[in-house]
């Protein structure tokens, strides 16, 4: 069985993300989406609603599973029986971030495969930090979050502005 | 009547910024340099400073017309009537950090457009931070900015020795 | 009056470029799409073809008018009363193949702009070479090119293999 | 099952090529290698040659199979059942050639998806360009092809000094 | 004489940092590896640590240098009499980072010239941060450094976690 | 003593050639600027008037010596007892077509160096391409090229345009 981790901060999950899980999910027989606990980065959602964010945007994928590790991805990866790391890429920026890392990657353990999807267009423009920005705001993000993660936003910044 | 808004930091301006909003003058029926007040981030001048420091530089220029604005961009064309948002492209880098912030501001509102001028080659590599940089250093800065800034850089160093 | 000009090969004119196209009309007061005559460089549509088939694929924008120049751009400008380029930016690779050219364009003659759009996502991995090599196999080119120039290409190559 | 094609002109196969070959081997249950029929592109070696050059190369991977295909790659791969696309990306100009592909694959067949490894450092600036070049003057080729294309490019220059 | 700086954060040294200083070392007549001291920048090393890290490293190449500096590169440079800065290009991310840089030392001294080196493949993904990231969670990095950096990076974290 | 040899086609040289070359005669103790002679290229001049050109616009720099050679640069560099390659950057794509020629040359010869200039901000858009494009339609080189490459390229299309 084909194992592949996606790995992220998914804070929070987008679009773009979800593209990624979904044609990966064709494509390998099991789809692990991993967030990774990282305590020194601040982050918006917390580690437990980031997961349940991404089980429900991935609730009809019945080969996708959603966890959190901490730790090198390597190590996370050899307990789950996983040899590839499924990444998506959206732009140079991002080749130049992800080759190093695969190299990383590669150099612990020679088994450990990174194969990456082009970003379908349409989500190739998102991130998480943009998300972040516009709920901020106050603006729509309609379009590129699924609705959970929409209200999500919406109901953080709301609690933010009455404290 | 075409309203362009070219927005930014502007901590200090540059001549590189002078070089697109010069430009960007003759294109259009007016220019609004517009200075983002960003909460979350230090900045060396102050919001006031800075708007001055602009006007003196583009006091030359009857067609453009310094303001500051906080929240969203598009919101505040929107109160301005502005359909045109003017940006400069010095790099690659420049084109993979401004690609997602034109989506998303095309996403909040369809009529707004993004249109980039290429610098010009003698101002390519100048930017704020490296300006600062300078500043910090004592070393020259005679070029890169216009000459009330390089005034102001002098002076706000020599009050940081001081105190 | 603001005119500018939108020039290319245009063998044959793509959806991509039809969204640069009216996008900027909406900015310009009047956009004229030229059609590059370039005796050096084989096509597979003639001039006159791809005349017509921007014609058709315009009509519906008021302000753009279709035509053909030979030569220098700049001189074609300077008999139009034109001082804007107005060119789409996909990618990287059309980053760098731009800059010399509004580079040159600038030294020709100082009072040119070159201004950029980036593509719509949708439309920014279309190509007008992408597009005649899907017809010379008789695959789809539905979304990617207007209604005329999926016909035109259909009986281009069935013209082609009668032969 | 799943079935991977690694499609190319492989004019000859590189140590390059045989990197993406093998890994890809490792994740898909069958991996194809195709090589591409273009009459309208001259080549140094005939596609019966580089079939043979590419069958001796991967002669110790079981999973893989080589075949020559013409046309477009999607009918190709309707064909064999594949699903998968695997390239290697070595660059940014890999990434700008690969982008408007891809896309133009998913608009013709959206089951289809390309998947992309990083070549091994070692191995990414490896083209087979090159090594015709490296060919062309009698220069070693040793550690960039496999040891039979050594002998064939050695032989096939041989014949043309000859000549 | 030819003087080469080649100047960093050195956080640790890697075998990267060692390939672009010691084939700088077969050009020029003598290269001084410079410690940037940065008090703004949170560090592992000390500047004291990351000198004898490097002194160690470069023991065996008698025309490499190791010093401290802080301030300007420029006028560092103007004290030792060096007119070249050696700098190693790993991806265009470096070349975004590096062109303004270089930009910068020209204004300032235009008797100045910054050269790069490409690194060599096996080296063009390490980086420093990489490395203290590896030794963080107590990972191999063999092979990315060199032999006293791999003790030093594992006494460092072994010493963090008893405090 | 320390050879660069700087090779190309030069066909015409450019100020932008010009700058690199005149920048590494203060480095090294001596510039070789080194006519590639490629006679499956077409050139508009001939390799005795690109040698020529080159002769009259370096004649101010006694330790550039202007010469041509075909075949290998390898090859041509050991007789030469040349060290190090001399290359000019520009842009991105220059970098993504030199790296592999770089990586192809130490391949050949690993006591070669490639060491790279960044092209100066005013000469970085100029290339022989568009000198001889600018030459074709009559219009001015001013600036770009040498004063007797300008007058060169008048004569050459004169001549052209009686024939």
């Amino acid at each position: 069985m084909k194992i592949a981790v996606c790995s992220g901060s998914f804070d929070p999950v987008t679009n773009g993300h979800l593209d990624i899980i979904s044609r990966g999910a064709r494509i390998f027989d099991k789809v692990i989406v991993a967030v990774l606990i990282n305590s020194q980065k601040q982050s918006l959602f917390s580690v437990e609603e980031r997961v349940a964010l991404l089980e429900k945007a991935t609730a009809h994928l019945p080969n996708v599973q959603v966890d959190s590790f901490s730790g090198l991805l390597v190590r996370y990866m050899q307990e789950k029986g996983a040899h590839v790391i499924l990444r998506g890429l959206r732009s140079h920026a991002d080749f130049d971030y992800e080759l190093p890392i695969a190299a990383a990657n590669k150099h612990l353990d020679d088994q450990l495969e990174t194969l990456f999807l082009l970003s379908s267009p349409e989500y190739a423009h998102i991130s998480s930090s943009i998300v972040r920005e516009l709920g901020r705001y106050g603006a729509s993000v309609a379009g590129l979050v699924p609705p959970a993660v929409e209200e999500a936003l919406a109901q953080k910044f709301a609690e933010g502005q009455r404290s």
